[in-house]
């Protein structure tokens, strides 16, 4: 079963905008070292809607390069259009990737019908080579997917969970409620498409035929919350800047140390609030700088931050003690 | 320190309108015998909005009459101007209520600043002669108090706690790390005030002095999550038909039995979703007498629940094994 | 038909909370020698729910017999419970008022159906001895009412209109589009009821009888753009303060002189801004002032504007060439 | 001086999900024998997230071809990138295209300050071969871009106008006012960059260096209303369908034909709501296809009409008198 702490790598860039494969290996390198369970590369804090496909190529060959054995990388594949989600995904898959992580599609939200999505995921689940989870993150696309939807898509044998960024404690735990005994009327699949869905990693290739969904919340400020009900863990930006601390907050869940759990929990909050909603991910990547690993520069239209920005970051970050 | 489960009593009504004061004894009289910790009177589950200011004094004499000895009564007092709420909190407190649940005033959301809240709750604070307590409800009030203002308001000797009822589980872990070291620097207030502010319940006594600021959650989703940072209980709608489940997740949550309180969690789930968001008022007033209490008619702008939602709400219940 | 300007006029408080009934029948005087059709009682920009019912009695009658023969005034009426409404619309209707405004029901938000609404408003103007109209007010009230339910209420006979201030363009054209050819299958009425049912004004009646439907923007900005399809008029704070420009424009119209309206529909709409979304009720009171009017005080929670905001109001009725 | 009716072309998919150029061309030749101005190549109504970017060379190409010479092509080039942006404009650019449509840059919304936009789309302004416009459509992007941000950007040379679908008559309003005055203090423009901004139309060419900022609406139900106070015309998925009636509304309404104008306007307001919030994409395609023009499919996750939507559009269509 798919869990634990994920970073969401954030894709470094040089002062011109050049892609900076250098600082992205180097950071996963110092992460490798960490409990982490594995990386998301291009999701939203990694840029993905600012590098271009063959950016992603890349950008996917070096994670996985870069990521210690063990670690599982999850790719960041999905796109406006079924056919070109279903094509990123494939290059994910060729060059290693262990699952791929689709956002939901967000242009057309009025049309974005039960039905619609269902069909949309249905047909990236049936063509892609490896595993596939949902990426549900209204704060970027406008578009909320409702439980009952994700946990009809999670009937797909292929689809093995989903990272749900939006932050609501009820949504997510509906979610887990409505998903946890995953199996019941599951899609036949032809043999042709079977052959296909190859998932290369054990932990994956177990969910997927035990039937198990793993919810993830991609909200630092829900993910202890909903540990209480059972999500499988959390894919957090603040993974990137303090790994050891999200870790030891899944550990003393886990242990039953919930008082000392919640007290690390309040005390990283503000520092998750500055590298999202605050700052987003020129805050991310500043954070990075200041804390010893790579940020860069982001892409525009993403300024990095002025003085006083970065100022009131190093406040709440020596706060909770990071720095 | 105030803390546990409260339930936010239904205001039974007879078919012609009239209020029908026996059948909320006889609810108080049942729920009396559970573990809850003490009862809201005339909080939005109670049709506060719907009760002419004679009727609410009837009510809350009532409530606080049929309450066991041990059991805090909290009235819901505020009104939209800052002198209807003094005046009407004297009344609650008059008739022996141990505190008052202040809802923000929500007409004119765009003037509701930092500062205008702060002189509103510091000047019934200053007046009422039992503590007070903040009420944050966007989803009928459609006005959300952020946390740095609760935070200020909370400096307050007189301001002992907060019911959220936002369910935002960030904003309410934010409102528990700004205001657990309540105390630092507060407002002087003057002997002849004092002398109003007799803190008729131990409990509450000792939180005013103690500088403690309770944080409840009002939404059920997020009561569960919140224990594991901090929050004090919770004063839920489903408190009034599944008290003995309520208060069994609270206990088992302090006895670190946290699966079992997540099982149940979840189990509840559609049940206190139904009494709220999905059938409203109504929908709990028909669970209060599906169950063995005495819901009585809601008020009219609100309808009675339709056969159809009759039946579909007996399947939740029984889906939820309360029924 | 009903229809042109009118003032929502603001209640003068004095600086001890105190009503101000001369301030408030001095601005009357002043606005009868405009073209304004008539006055609103107790609307958003009366601090409607910052009174008492008796003082809510009092000014009713104050505005009745400060207000010009000719000059229709319309009384806010509209309470959160049917029962409190129909009792304060028959005060109204004693002290000679024409017509009660009814704001849409808001606490119960999601119990707010059609059915909810429609029977709300039926038993309103059932009993009603004077013509009703539906007040729709998102911004205050955070609830809106769909266009299709309107049109379904507008079947009434007692029900003359609605003031829309959701200031939607979209919307107010569906309101009218759906309620211009007032009329079809209309309930019938029980000669009792009839009997109550006495309009005091003959444009009201003639309303009433031929199946009329007036409808009002009670947002600035919607208002001319709308006359393009037939609003019937506007009822706008800003017709306190600007009341010849306000009438100047909605005549410009009636003349085809739609450029200049439109240069002067610019001019203002800072000002309308102003003493609505930006300052609100206090905004609207420190203009009177300014401009020669009587505003008083607001009543708290609602504060005074700061020396800040009166120096920015200033700059923009100077901008405006009122001051 | 940039004015009229534009359509925003939908793009003709067949069934297997292949570009249509074919049916394209049809159904510019036959919007051709209309009054509308000219054609947006590639906005929403388009799918332009859904095509790659050699398929969007080939559709600006072929949109230029079949325009009957003095037809105006807007080109929708906006991307998530500053840097791809630019790149894509000049490939419009190339193939004749005379203006490029920029959606606001709507991923991070967080990060999109006032400063942000200004650097993003002066930089595209600086180094478009082409004059720019911008877009803002909050449906979509759920991003609303305000006034005065929009009159910041403005104030570049080559930024001649906007597409506002927000269909917020205040704030289009407020646009209106704050740029009609085009001018003041404006950025230099390096003799390299001025080299390359050479505007391939006399209409907007004028526009740019007589300083006048085109405010059109993308909100059907904004633009006769809004034309009340100087906009220059409307941008709108109903032109595809309905372009006689788009046509005469505006023409009516400039020769002062109000009433009528406003009739028209009414009648066709279901069908304009259809093909856009009601049946979306789909929507309009298929209506294309009732009508005698050529919608062709739309791309998953699109999924077309279903056999109630079809009644149902025909229905619209047929009351609207255009089936």
């Amino acid at each position: 079963m798919l869990k634990g702490m994920f970073a969401p790598l954030a894709t470094p860039f040089k002062e011109d905008g050049a892609l900076d494969l250098e600082k992205l290996r180097s950071n996963i390198e110092r992460l490798n070292a960490t409990g982490l369970t594995g990386y998301l590369a291009l999701g939203s804090n990694s840029e993905a809607v600012h590098v271009t496909p063959d950016e992603a190529s890349q950008i996917f060959a070096a994670v996985r390069q870069a990521a210690a054995p063990g670690k599982i990388v999850i790719a960041g594949t999905g796109q406006f259009s079924t056919v070109a989600t279903i094509e990123i995904t494939r290059r994910a898959a060729d060059v290693g990737c262990d699952a791929a992580l689709i956002v939901t599609p967000f242009y057309y939200k009025n049309s974005m019908t039960g039905e619609a999505l269902k069909q949309h995921y249905f047909a990236i689940a049936d063509q892609a080579p490896i595993p596939v989870m949902i990426y549900n993150v209204p704060a970027n696309s406008g578009f909320n997917m409702a439980s009952s939807i994700v946990a009809e898509i999670a009937q797909h044998p292929n689809v093995v969970g989903i990272k749900d960024s939006a932050g609501d404690i009820n949504q997510i735990a509906e979610t887990v409620r409505l998903t946890r005994s995953k199996g019941g009327k599951r899609p036949e699949r032809s043999a042709a498409e079977s052959k296909d869905a190859v998932s290369t990693d054990t932990m994956l290739r177990s969910a997927s035929s035990a039937g198990n969904f793993a919810v993830f919340s991609g909200n630092y400020g829900a993910m202890l919350p909903a540990l209480s009900f059972g999500v499988a863990g959390g894919i957090l930006a603040v993974c990137n800047i303090a790994p050891h601390e999200c870790v030891q907050i899944y550990e003393l869940f886990q242990q039953g140390r919930i008082a000392e759990a919640g007290e690390l929990h309040l005390r990283i909050l503000p520092v998750a609030r500055a590298v999202t909603a605050q700052f987003g991910v020129p805050g991310l990547k500043a954070a990075m700088d200041l804390l010893g690993y790579q940020g860069g520069y982001p892409r525009s239209p993403l300024l990095p931050l002025d003085q006083n920005q970065n100022a009131e970051l190093k406040k709440i970050l020596r706060e909770a003690e990071l720095l």
